[in-house]
């Protein structure tokens, strides 16, 4: 089979043995490591795995037409993430992904009304959905590990704690929060450190919850959240934070995206942007997961980002890369959700569960074993907006604040 | 007069009063600053510094054409500073930028006996010329103010610290210095960590200096030093740390470097390259820098240097921007400088000295007003070679080794 004798000596490490529709088996890579079986049960589906094969594995797997016979889903995309990066190193693949390149920024063009159907097409989704697996919190985005073994809750506490230090925040300050989700990073500024935000986000669904939650806590006078593009905001702020929003931004937009946050921001003020990126160089999303899960998405290489940054005139204050702390988010977040996939199948159904779970251990696969990373930047007008050094950032106790209200239905 | 008709607009805070060659005044600026004035001495100045205004303002001020008559050297290149970041931002000059491009990498074409020669002309002056103005320790790179009021002394100790600190250091590792300069880091490191280190200069009097030191100290064993270009070198280290020489290697040998620093470093290893960079786009090299203190010399934006790395398959593990800390660092230099002036004169002549007061002051004034900074960049195979979090480099006390050798002839 044409398909094995490609994947073969793109795999080393590890034993992956592949059942093909007739029902004979080939044993790809050289052990050594996880032990997993993959049967494809449709006769079309090795041509297509050769043509298309992002798209086609996730589609597979989603129709049951691609099933894990030995092993674990993980332990799979582990080995498929090995594959993937031995053939984009492969002389043909660096040729075929130069040649696609200049029309990636068409998979990325993002004008606001584009922004909000992509948008709605993911975080619109069911809130019980995401309260099978987020933390209490619903913080839908990298968590902080300082040890590795805290639990998420924690982690999601630290991060929130980590973020604050960054914005160098005092009582009273004016925070803008692009991209605020279901507000708990809002009202968690509020709570702790005083502050008044306005968070954007474009989503109905999570607008809604963020504003119950600001109103039950009481602190809908501080927290305000707002249905509203970055691109329509006018107001003025000492602080701005940005967490996991940027993925949606795309390249051609990253200019304009940081001239808003310079003339949005206060001379003295500071900003803080959290978001997922490539270790490699500029490439495209896969295409999978821009079909299924985040259409329009982007995680950029990090010199894509300093690069917008260098021409807006705003001063990069620090970088800090966060390797395996997404990792470990998104293997609690799968961990949970197969606990809960009898209720998720109810919401839904079994293709979506099957989607669901393939998006979570592909992205933890690609965070543990690929060149996925998460990156915050800090950024300012004024080269001394922040301390000299980055001390401050480290002079913390550490442990993560006892109470923390609930989101949406859990209990 | 043209020239005070361009400079005027761009200069925002200050005042300059520029004295014609035919003693007529011209007050510039909106005052509320720095009070300067300068007398041009020659006639044919003032259309030399239209033209060629970075190469002319310095070699009038060595040649004693342009003098400062109120006000000091460096209040005078903080409001130049200012005259040419507001230039810079007018559409002719970015329009004059953006053809100049092209031609930027012959600037930097650094093959090894081009470096060699380069390195010769400014590291192979005198000894006793660097003694003059650098600390006991002759570090000649931008030292570390946690507080901001350290000694110079204090401060470079604290640099060393800072960086040995982010290589992970443990007794018996192999390290690489490339461009170990007068062998001050190497020894440190030594001395301090139990390291083995082999330091690279391209300097003939670098390296006679850097050999006694280890020598004198009973160090020879565990550091050495060869005069070696970077591409010849052939070993295989644990750690490989470059503090202020990646300025000379050249944006077109930016992929080489970062390819043959992952070839030198072990599976596990860890990098930290410490250099000058700007918050610009990728520019060009101020002309009289270039002619006359550094040739083949270049500050790059970080997005070219992160580029490389992406391009490299190295994990980029940590980025500090060092802002303020060069502009204390210069101004330590200038003020030794200026103390010494005298026997710096008897070892050149009044040229010299005003050609070196105008580097220093006008480098200061280039980090403290423009858009010059530092970065420290952590680089590894893998991307858990360094901790999950930065807490590591803030956990010690902070304070500053009190024993030092001494370099060279002081006392």
């Amino acid at each position: 089979m044409l398909l094995s004798r490609i994947l073969d000596p793109a795999l080393t490490q590890g034993r992956l043995t592949l059942i093909d529709p007739q029902g004979h088996a080939h044993r790809l890579g050289p052990g050594g490591g996880p032990e997993v079986a993959i049967r494809l049960r449709d006769p079309a589906l090795p041509r297509r795995l050769l043509l298309h094969p992002e798209l086609a594995t996730g589609e597979a797997y989603m129709d049951g037409q691609l099933t894990v016979e030995q092993g674990s889903l993980r332990d799979f995309l582990a080995l498929a993430n090995q594959c993937a990066e031995g053939i984009a190193r492969m002389p043909l693949q660096r040729l075929l992904a130069a040649v696609g390149r200049p029309l990636r920024w068409l998979h990325q063009f993002n004008p606001a009304r584009r922004a909000h159907r992509n948008v709605a097409h993911h975080y619109d989704l069911s809130d019980a959905l995401y309260d099978l697996f987020l933390d209490r919190d619903r913080q839908y985005s990298c968590a902080y590990f300082p040890r590795g073994d805290e639990t998420l809750e924690e982690a999601q506490a630290l991060k929130k704690r980590h973020i604050a230090a960054k914005l160098l925040l005092q009582p009273g300050l004016r925070v803008l929060d692009i991209g605020s989700g279901w507000g708990g990073l809002a009202l968690d500024l509020a709570r702790h450190d005083g502050v008044d935000v306005t968070g954007l986000t474009l989503s109905a669904e999570q607008l809604k919850v963020a504003r119950a939650r600001a109103e039950s806590e009481g602190l809908s006078p501080r927290v305000r959240f707002a249905l509203r593009d970055y691109r329509e905001e006018t107001g003025f702020y000492d602080r701005i934070v940005s967490v996991g929003m940027f993925e949606h931004v795309g390249v051609s937009h990253y200019t304009r995206f940081f001239r808003q946050l310079g003339e949005r921001l206060a001379p003295d003020g500071v900003a803080l942007i959290h978001a997922i990126g490539r270790a490699d160089p500029p490439g495209d999303t896969n295409a999978w997961t821009r079909k299924y899960i985040f259409p329009g998405g982007y995680c950029p290489a990090l010199s894509e980002v300093v690069a917008a940054v260098e021409r807006s005139g705003l001063w990069l204050t620090d970088v800090e890369i966060l390797r395996l702390h997404y990792a470990e988010t998104l293997r609690h977040w799968f961990d949970r959700f197969q606990a809960q996939r009898d209720r998720a199948r109810a919401l839904y159904d079994e293709r979506f569960c099957r989607m669901w779970e393939f998006y979570l251990a592909g992205a933890e696969m690609a965070f543990r074993h690929g060149r996925l990373m998460v990156f915050q930047i800090q950024l300012a007008h004024q080269r001394d907006a922040v301390p000299l050094t980055r001390d401050y950032l480290y002079a913390h106790g550490g442990a993560a604040p006892a109470e923390q209200p609930l989101c949406g239905q859990q209990a």
